[in-house]
């Protein structure tokens, strides 16, 4: 039997009947032989209690000492279901991320993981003891407790089965697996089998929340094969795989949809070489996050450069724009808030034509106008009126008979 | 300016307005030019949360696994300490029981603090940091979580400032200080100033909540000044000190009432080499906790041995009393389940004469009858009828003008 790592969220082990749950479903695979190391998260709502308890004492809390505090929500959930398995019949031993030696940077609340050593739970495992580790945390070099940040503990999960050599990564969540798009959006969304990991990390990149992208470029790195599944079903989930051991490579594996960005035009500036650059940098000094950007050039020699910021960042954008166009001396400012963002991923892009064509015709046929377009080697994403950005979807999924 | 060792115990960081005020106070101190270093406990009832969640799981979960959970309570209020003082700009940096190396031996839920390297410490108070560390846990030489059961944060505390040759320990509760007896009591109670180790130690063994025997025994063992005082209040508590700093040795220090044990007594046994030795070792394998012994020879050469026992192993200890009769042919077993013990400590004992006399003579003037003796070099002890308690304590706190 093989060695499987597998990593339950926090809602899985939400409450003590959960956790229970979820140590049936781990006797499961240890009563069929595996060797198993579990990552768990943190109970339910425990950490936005412990996020509250500190905001009450500090509205700006150091972030090593946020990580002191965050990271024994991770611990509790260790013990506890090793408790559970230990209840029933199966023997189990926790460990935190220092006690694994998850070696991080210094980066406090957003570490980076280093290495792991695997010493301590090959030797559990090797006492046919399920390991327990606490997912979203590690130790910088001097035993300092880091946390990885978003997504951590799918990180932990991966990573673990990178070290581990596992030939499985299970990520177990409160939905069946990545859908082709949002199934609160369109019902006709379906469950995909296999996806590759370039495909996913777009997905995720999109914000398709069911994995985060970190996880993604590590399972990607080091070929680890995530399974995404539900704890609360016995169905298989969605398998996230090299691309070479996809068979269907389709044109378009998923379509997504955001609707929390703005477009901002900086219109009429001269064709000079460094100026976008110059642009992007003092955007990038006031920690704008921008996502697409497009550039062409008018008449006269004078270009436009669009691009798109998150909504909240509208007004930074526009003062930084100002006084860049100020020093520049010309060019105007158009800002548009009222978009979104609809895109379409697939490795199949790579090879077959006509995928942008066929969206932008799908588009056209349901009166949708297209304010931006760009594209990538396995992604076309176009800007479009929020109004239209449902039906846009719906219409994009349709297209591609990904609810076939 | 000296380093102070300060310990706030679960009462005193309950919740976050009670950890800013604790904040406060260290702030003072931080003010004046001391060292600090400062070991809590868990908040409030975080420890029974755990403890019920843990219940719910397993009914005897391994001590490991409770370690684990167990000292999640602490880390939290270590992080959030640090962060309410680095709000008022007082430098903090926490630290776990492992991170300071607080190295125990491997018993879970019950460990004895080995070593404890204090370079991390030393270090962070050179750079004029307040150093807040958990109490109540260490690690064991594999990097295993352990805690050091009851009383264990004041074990903390004295063993930090132990290793760091602080001058004094101060343990903030939810008490003025040790008092001469339970003022919930006898209403004249009085707040001792100072008292010496030894005479702690006989009162806490006695029961008198407020310190732990252990964390005394290591305090005397490194000679470190143990202040017992409020956190609710700047009043001047009890200073725990050696018995060579201590001018005035009164002949009783203090008095307390226990009235949860039972008497057995072991009649008409013959007058034999070993047959005490046999019985209570027969009781120590059962894991009775004896705690006075008395014999007297009666007539024909025969025996009989009383002692006293918990309330609640009567059943166990008259089974084991029945069979090592039985084995031994004949004795009769008695047992009062009525009584209450009543102790006096003082280090003055040691010289002055009369001490057990006139204790004896306030209980006889109170009509109190005394139905076992049982004296130390520092303590008297009586076991009255329940009914007494009460009355004797008030006599004999009385009698050695306790509450002037």
């Amino acid at each position: 039997m093989s060695l499987v790592v597998q990593k339950y969220g926090g809602t899985s082990v939400g409450d003590t009947d959960r956790i229970k749950r979820v140590a049936n479903r781990i006797k499961m695979y240890y009563d069929q032989g595996h060797d198993l190391v579990i990552v768990v998260s943190a109970m339910g709502h425990t950490t936005d209690q412990l996020v509250d308890m500190a905001a009450a004492l500090n509205p700006n809390p150091k972030p090593r000492e946020m990580d002191v505090l965050l990271s024994t929500g991770e611990q509790v959930s260790i013990a506890l279901l090793a408790m559970a398995l230990d209840h029933i019949g199966v023997p189990a031993i926790s460990f935190t991320g220092g006690q694994v030696r998850i070696l991080t940077d210094k980066k406090h609340s957003k570490a980076r993981i280093q290495d792991i050593d695997t010493t301590r739970l090959k030797q559990s495992l090797g006492e046919r003891k399920v390991c327990i580790v606490a997912g979203f945390q590690g130790v910088d070099e001097d035993e300092n407790i880091t946390t990885l940040g978003r997504g951590g503990s799918d990180l932990s999960a991966v990573a673990l089965a990178a070290a581990l050599e596992a030939k499985e990564c299970e990520i177990y969540t409160d939905v069946d697996g990545v859908y082709t798009t949002d199934p609160n959006k369109v019902p006709s969304a379906k469950k995909i089998e296999h996806i590759c990991y370039e495909e996913m990390l777009e997905l995720a990149r999109l914000g398709a929340g069911v994995l985060h992208s970190r996880s993604v470029e590590v399972a990607s790195k080091y070929g680890v094969v995530i399974h995404v599944r539900s704890s609360f079903n016995n169905v298989e989930g969605t398998l996230v795989v090299p691309e070479d051991s996809i068979m269907e490579k389709v044109a378009v594996r998923g379509v997504t949809l955001k609707s929390d960005d703005a477009r901002i035009s900086v219109l009429d500036i001269p064709d000079r070489p460094g100026l976008a650059a110059d642009l992007f940098n003092r955007l990038a000094r006031a920690d704008i996050n921008v996502d697409m950007i497009v550039q062409s050039t008018g008449k006269d020699g004078r270009n436009t450069i669009s691009f798109t910021v998150p909504a909240t960042s509208v007004g930074v954008t526009r003062e930084v724009s100002d006084s860049f166009l100020k020093e520049m001396g010309g060019g105007t400012i158009d800002v548009q808030e009222n978009i979104a963002t609809l895109s379409a991923v697939g490795i199949g892009m790579k090879s077959h034509s006509g995928v942008a064509g066929a969206m932008f015709e799908a588009l056209a046929k349901n009166n949708i106008n297209i304010e931006m377009i760009s594209t990538s080697e396995i992604k076309i994403t176009v800007v479009i009126n929020k109004e239209d950005g449902r039906k846009a979807l719906e219409a994009v999924h349709e297209a591609f008979e990904l609810g076939k």
